[in-house]
């Protein structure tokens, strides 16, 4: 018996806490029971998309191989776990049009203040300041999903709020 | 409960037999409830190589990208089939240590004289007068592996005969 695989798409921009929360819903489903792979993006941009860019181009393509890769785990029963920023609106339902396994997008929501006044990193500071090119939100689009099937708002929720929002929105599909 | 995944390698010369087998395999598989995915090395180019061409190094980069999305398939508990030529003992070798999951390499040997004389698509015949390049066995190189687990001999067994040698060998490793 092959489980009922799916993809959680999260999108968001740099530091929204894409990866925090995906990692966290790994876990969780890990403990159930579930094959779940993580998509990051620079671990597939270093296995997948050598001599890829950060144009429009080249960012799309990587995303449409990050989608690829999770429509094949998902239609396989696995759970695949994408957390690329994926600024582009056309790409992201490009994936989505492709997948045969359930596709569940999920919107990382962060305005860009907090983002900037939190910035542990200090890339926005470089991004605002110019020494960082193409940075989406900054010096290059964010697109927003129209209609996300979850979204989450970390910066009013905790975490674990925002992971638990999105465990029982699975639960109630009985995706999980 | 999730499977135990694997990925079968199939490495062979072009018209050796390749695809026909992995075909017969996937479906023998699928038939007792496994979850498989076939990685053809055309549709892996078109969806993760775009760009690259048929040098050394751009064939090793499109065989690690195979590997690398077998790995993830097999080690999320599907089967993965790949069906490339994968000329290259070494990039094959570099696929298996990156495996977590049980890595099959099944050597599809058939002698290049018998390939010349079948030809079914001319293939051979273009490759030998020099209009098609970088043809493996004929001007490029082909390695057969020092040590695959299993050979199957497609110029004199049947391909039912083959795909049983493959079937015998997982079912006595409890594989399937």
């Amino acid at each position: 018996m092959v489980d009922q695989g799916f993809t959680l798409w999260f999108t968001g921009l740099s530091g929204a806490g894409k990866s925090t929360l995906s990692l966290q819903i790994a876990t969780a489903l890990e403990e159930r029971g579930r094959a779940v792979e993580r998509l990051d993006g620079d671990e597939v941009r270093q296995h997948l998309s050598r001599g890829l860019g950060f144009s429009r181009d080249d960012r799309n393509e990587n995303i449409r191989r990050i989608g690829f890769v999770a429509r094949l785990l998902s239609r396989n029963g696995a759970v695949a776990i994408a957390a690329a920023i994926s600024p582009y609106r056309e790409v992201r339902d490009e994936v989505r049009r492709a997948h045969e396994a359930p596709f569940i997008e999920i919107f990382v929501d962060c305005p860009l203040e907090t983002l900037v006044k939190r910035d542990p990193k200090g890339l926005y500071a470089k991004a605002l300041q110019g020494q960082i090119q193409n940075f989406s939100g900054v010096s290059d689009p964010y697109e927003p999903p129209f209609a996300p099937e979850i979204t989450v708002h970390t910066d009013r929720e905790s975490i674990t709020d925002s992971r638990d929002v999105i465990l029982r929105w699975l639960d109630t599909r009985h995706l999980i």
